[in-house]
């Protein structure tokens, strides 16, 4: 049997779905009649205090969050394997996001809207993709999507991930021994890590001293769409009002939503959206998250398992 | 002997760079001491009225605009073939241009911005790429780069041109006929034409108001990297007032520098550039008209000649 537990989001839609994908497997939600002992599956998103209560045959968890790191503070989070989401329409959707913000900064669109607005004639050219070093924090499924996409348009890649990596055209950094040389090289640098406690508060002053500062013109950009956690705001708003940042595309923030005295929102330089830059689709996650039980029952190992010990 | 008649750039510059790449073949400027009968060969950029006078053994006239519209109203322009700039860098700088301006526009960028002004937390999930379809009108050296661009993005496409083309990925329209089936698809309009009679002012509010309204939020959208010719900029200034236009990013105006009495720059949703999406880069503009020159010596055709009938 397959529990619902969806906080925020249409939960009901996603249950028709998944009854339909299933059948006749069967597909339960809070406050349905049914025994928690039967339950073999949980799928959850932003569970509650006693979303696991009772379920005491639990075969795996399935977060619809490709981010887990919500769902490992949670207190009574049983010892299940847990799976997470991984999807070509999400990436697809987190890499628009990306591209979009990386070009935008790329040809210097702060500059180019501040003459706007003082009806400035003043030509400057941006320099060319390949002149410009992006670099990715994070090159796992979602960091390598974006790294495919912005390898066609010309852009000097770099990456940097926990173990090393080979990827053509992209020099890869590992390990906090190659933190320093990977942001002295970057440009524009792009968060796409899970938030653990190493990653914790890495988007801050000293990490943003650390890029390239001689090369993009108005200085050297973040773009974040982890986690609100991996940044310290304060430090950001420091950064884009003395110049150590050129500008910042945030997506993520320290409390969401946004609190109305944050000063990010009146920062010129700072391009906020509203935890927006990818959103997990109803048709493909049921479509996944129905494959992985089926495959399961059916005796396959599971997919996209969450390493509790490494945080993602 | 190569003469350069080169206005508002470095000409002494690209004299030296000339002199260098073509020696031991005469290279000399305007004011230099030489005999016009000579001049085999003029590199030119907005030339002169008098900038032919007395060149009555020209075999080319070299240009260093990729676009040839000004030149060819030239009153005293020869009879010479022209040779017009195709460049890879200049393709890769255009291509930067169009793929930052559409990512921003399918990621809703003045949707984010009004909230942003207004402190306003209001999550809207943009369509991803695949779900909103780029037209290019112009598919030449210059649309078809940014085609090959934009596809690797996921972006559906659709081409515009006098001839028909068959290019993957992209769905081709041709000629007056089907300008309007290949408005109505499209919710992004690139422009790439060359300006000729039949192209001047092409981009007005009869041609937005065929485009579509009902896929992209805050309607459809123009990006124009050609030629402020092609655009009636009152019409624009009214289709995006109206809401006919969602917005458009506009790199080339009717007189340039943009008057600081033009609406267009207080206008939100309208994204204004100074005339710099590409610039004609002095060592690959060396590089190119010296091979030019050299191979027309040794008895090789000309390539990239302006067919002077159609205007481009
Ligand atoms: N804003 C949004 O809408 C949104 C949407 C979806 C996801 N997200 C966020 O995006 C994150 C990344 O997703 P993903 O699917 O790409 O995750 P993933 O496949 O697990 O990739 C994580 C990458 O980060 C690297 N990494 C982890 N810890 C590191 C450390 N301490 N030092 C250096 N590198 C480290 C990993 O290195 P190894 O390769 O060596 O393991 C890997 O390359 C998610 O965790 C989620 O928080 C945000
Ligand atoms: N803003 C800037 O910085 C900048 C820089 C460089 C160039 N430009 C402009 O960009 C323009 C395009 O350059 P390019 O090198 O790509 O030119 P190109 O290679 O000559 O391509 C022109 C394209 O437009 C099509 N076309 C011409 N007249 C047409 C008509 N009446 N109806 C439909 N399609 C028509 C052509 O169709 P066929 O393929 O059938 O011939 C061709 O596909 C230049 O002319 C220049 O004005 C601007």
């Amino acid at each position: 049997m397959l529990l619902l537990h969806l906080s925020d989001i249409d939960e009901a839609s996603w249950a028709r779905a998944f009854a339909q994908a299933l059948a006749p497997y069967p597909v339960v939600r809070r406050g349905d009649d049914f025994d928690p002992a039967d339950i073999r599956y949980i799928f959850v998103w932003k569970p509650k205090p006693d979303a696991f209560d009772g379920l005491d045959n639990l075969k795996a968890v399935l977060s619809l969050g490709a981010g887990v790191d919500a769902l490992l503070k949670h207190p009574k989070l049983p010892d299940a394997p847990i799976v997470r989401f991984v999807d070509s329409d999400l990436s697809q959707r987190m890499s628009d996001y990306v591209v979009a913000h990386v070009t935008m900064h790329h040809r210097q669109f702060s500059r180019f809207r501040d003459d706007q607005d003082a009806r400035r004639w003043s030509q400057f050219y941006p320099p060319a993709a390949g002149e410009t070093t992006v670099g990715i924090m994070g090159m796992g499924v979602l960091g390598q999507d974006a790294a495919a996409r912005l390898r066609p348009l010309g852009f000097d890649l770099r990456s940097w991930s926990r173990t090393a990596k080979s990827i053509e055209g992209v020099q890869g950094f590992t390990g906090q021994a190659e933190f320093d040389a990977f942001l002295a090289g970057t440009d524009i640098l792009v968060n796409l890590l899970p938030l653990t406690p190493e990653t914790t508060g890495i988007l801050n002053l000293e990490t943003f001293g650390k890029l390239r500062r001689d090369k993009l013109a108005g200085g050297p950009v973040i773009v974040n769409a982890a986690r609100g956690g991996h940044q310290k705001e304060a430090d950001i708003v420091a950064a884009l009002r003395d110049g150590v940042l050129g500008a910042a595309s945030l997506d993520v923030f320290e409390v969401e939503p946004l609190p109305a005295d944050s000063p990010l929102w009146t920062q010129k330089n700072c391009y906020i959206t509203p935890h927006i830059a990818a959103i997990s689709n109803e048709q493909s996650g049921v479509a996944y998250f129905s494959r992985v039980l089926r495959d399961h029952e059916a005796g396959k190992a599971l997919v996209n398992v969450v390493d509790r010990a490494r945080g993602y």
